[in-house]
């Protein structure tokens, strides 16, 4: 792309569903953009992707792909990550990762821009966009904790089969038709491609998103609760999950009860501090049954929030209903934004 | 039907999603039965179903329908029973009434079988069946409450549209036909036939279910509060509701965080006493994906109850992942269980 003045970009997996979405997102971005290279596994290299009236040829991920990037976006799978990451820092360029391969490290910042930009400063060449579940409830919880002080959160999930993988639509659209036609439902991607048991998720809930661990919990309800307290700085803060896999295909959803500190609050008071609240839009008015849904939320870049309710019993405890899409807030645009705010500060050297 | 020995029962909506339930189920009771008449509304009078091998022709439901009948089964909407249930009752008729016309009178038995029989005794011609995401969930927490006590609840609910009626299961086979041949989807239905805007159901998540209250919670939402109480005995128990409808056809499942009184319990002794609860199967072994699901409860009895987990922050806390047949133990089955009771214990007269 020649000598343009901005910044020199990779997208690594640029062919999977969070990819594609990454470099829709670089498109309109107001980052000066010098170059962009789209890397990916062997499988996808000599593809071809246009790019604001160019075309540019997919390539192999391998180290020396790195040289000259100043901001490389990682979104190709764990493993990936953690075996090109370091090569990509190595040849001076920063990553931001989109997998939970360096999520919990503590020399990692983990990070929400509106949430914790103020981590960035701290980072040493890799910054983890976190899991997208905790995304979407951290921008919303994040602005309540800073006005009233937050002690507890209890989240139960609504999760779009696409937190999966592109695969992992087609099942849902696959057992959807053998459904509704009668014929039986084949089963070979959720609930965890790699697990022992695979059942269908069509006109379905399956409670288990990711693997178990040793305490009973799933990985993924283990990432709400440790990310959660990450990134908000409460190690503190009680955080319970129980994340339910749903048949529908973007957004994810969440029925969010939290407790904050200060007494005497009432549902008006956490609405007054969400609609200030920025990436997050409040869209809640019962009268006219205006709430978000997960079809309402596709293709939004913002956090949508209702059915905001006070607690019946607790005086602390409200309820909330949180509903954002999962490949672009808690996803795509989430590391663009990260891409943004380091560029934007002066970060990415 | 003749002479026989046994009750005359009658089956009012009998062409309904419960109804069509109730009379299957008399099919396979214990309970004597002399006769069976199954009554509906005019449009539906004339219709002929097939009984233990008898032709039953379906008549129009009028006060005098219910002269000789022995117990009543009504499960054709509000306005229906509180127009006729009164007839029966004054012609001698105990009814079982599965709207929630009668479940707040305080003169009205609101009764699981497993949970409170007992209040059977003080009935007054009406018994009321509760609400479908009520009665698995109180009928998986008292033997909890039994064994332990407990002072709250926070639910959040994943709930099939036959809880809406066939004409809302039409409507989501009708909505997923259309999106999956990417045509639009057509909503009349959900989230509520009587209310102002409607939403497609199909691929997406309503945090809605009946209309709104005043307090900004839904009536579904607060029939799980006061019916939980009454049922439970336990006007003090804080109980909370989030009522979500989702795409699929048969069983609810609910996400439950309990508080038990007694402290240092873990989730084996929860588990304990749940594999003794009448009407409760615990499906619950994460080492080999075991838990249940809506599909994997369709056409079952039993409420099914997995993901029992220790909270990681709260002493008493726990979490559990609760599964019914909405339109059997919620509905069908929870009412011929009060029948068979009644008939059991002399309370039919």
């Amino acid at each position: 792309m020649g000598e343009k003045p901005g910044y020199h970009v990779a997208v690594v997996g640029a062919t999977g569903a969070v990819g594609e979405r990454i470099i829709e997102l670089l498109h309109e971005t107001d980052m000066p953009l010098a170059s962009v290279k789209l890397l990916a596994s062997a499988r996808s290299a000599g593809k071809k992707v246009s790019f604001k009236g160019e075309t540019i040829e997919i390539e192999e991920a391998v180290p020396e792909s790195f040289k000259g990037i100043d901001i490389a976006l990682f979104s190709a799978g764990g493993s990936i990550s953690k075996q090109l990451a370091p090569e990509a820092v190595k040849r001076g360029a920063v990553v931001v990762d989109n997998t939970s391969a360096y999520r919990m490290d503590e020399n990692v910042p983990l990070v929400v821009p509106e949430v914790n930009a103020n981590d960035l400063k701290k980072h040493q060449g890799i910054i983890a966009n976190p899991n997208c579940s905790t995304i979407q409830m951290v921008a919303a919880l994040k602005p309540i904790q800073d006005a009233f002080g937050m002690s507890r959160i209890i989240v139960s999930t609504y999760q779009a089969v696409s937190g999966s993988g592109a695969t992992a639509c087609t099942e849902l659209e696959n057992q959807s038709e053998s459904y509704l036609q009668g014929t039986d439902m084949q089963a070979d991607i959720l609930p965890v491609k790699s697990d022992k048991k695979h059942y269908p998720i069509a006109f379905n809930a399956l409670p288990q998103i990711d693997v178990f661990g040793e305490n009973d919990y799933t990985f993924e309800e283990m990432k709400m609760v440790n990310e959660t307290k990450k990134i908000m700085h409460a190690p503190e803060l009680k955080v319970a999950a129980t994340c339910v896999r749903l048949p529908f295909f973007r957004s994810h959803a969440e029925s969010v009860y939290v407790e904050v500190e200060k007494e005497g609050l009432n549902a008006a008071d956490i609405r007054e501090i969400l609609e200030k609240a920025p990436g997050v839009t409040v869209q809640d008015n019962p009268a006219e049954q205006d709430y978000p849904t997960p079809l309402s939320a596709e293709g939004r870049k913002e956090v949508f929030v209702g059915r905001i309710r006070k607690d019946l019993d607790e005086s602390k405890g409200f309820h909330l209903w949180i509903v954002s899409d999962n490949l672009l807030k808690g996803a795509a645009w989430n590391t663009v934004q990260i891409a943004e705010q380091l560029a934007a500060n002066h970060l990415l050297s």
